[in-house]
């Protein structure tokens, strides 16, 4: 597959509110897909499964199996690539600083 | 609009293989509309100003008006959101040295 069709499956999965839910759940650990459709309790389990799919095709989770159990890992590597496209290694430290002042901001009362 | 409803508009933005293209086109300098269109001269100019006003719409491109012309800049802003959001300050600097031996390798001859 290009590299263009690989960053169009990226961009496509990332562009639904509740796969970058999903993305959000596993930031921290990763979980089974059990754990998941807990979590998203008002999805049935072939939708949460579907959105996986999706994660998984785009190489944005990693999927482990152990016995019957699926265990679902965020991969960051592609979400880096987006960012090393665009931004370069010195500007990315000024976008940090850019980024922390607009949430220093945005906390401010009006 | 919600944070969440922003958060499309940049992802349906970057499903798109030209307006990455265009966005590539613009990380080093801005850009008139103009220029752009000579560089992608394959398109006609009502193609490439509607990917523009995708990426305007998305925050991507940030549009400053000089007379009769255009000024289209990266705005780097919501790719740094991606990152901040999924990838930690510290986990950063591992994705960093990980992408760039990922890079390493992809240049060995098999």
């Amino acid at each position: 597959m290009s590299t263009d069709s690989k960053d169009d499956l990226v961009f496509k999965a990332l562009a639904n509110g509740l796969r970058r839910q999903i993305l959000d759940a596993l930031k921290n650990k990763a979980q089974t897909t059990g754990m998941l459709c807990e979590q998203f309790s008002s999805l049935d389990r072939c939708t949460v499964m579907q959105h996986l799919k999706v994660l998984e095709e785009a190489d944005l989770v990693i999927v482990q199996r152990e016995g019957r159990e699926r265990w679902n890992h965020l991969n960051a590597m592609p979400i880096q690539a987006i960012h090393n496209r665009w931004i370069s290694q010195y500007a990315g430290q000024a976008m940090s600083i850019l980024s922390a002042l607009q949430q220093g901001l945005d906390r401010v009362p009006e």
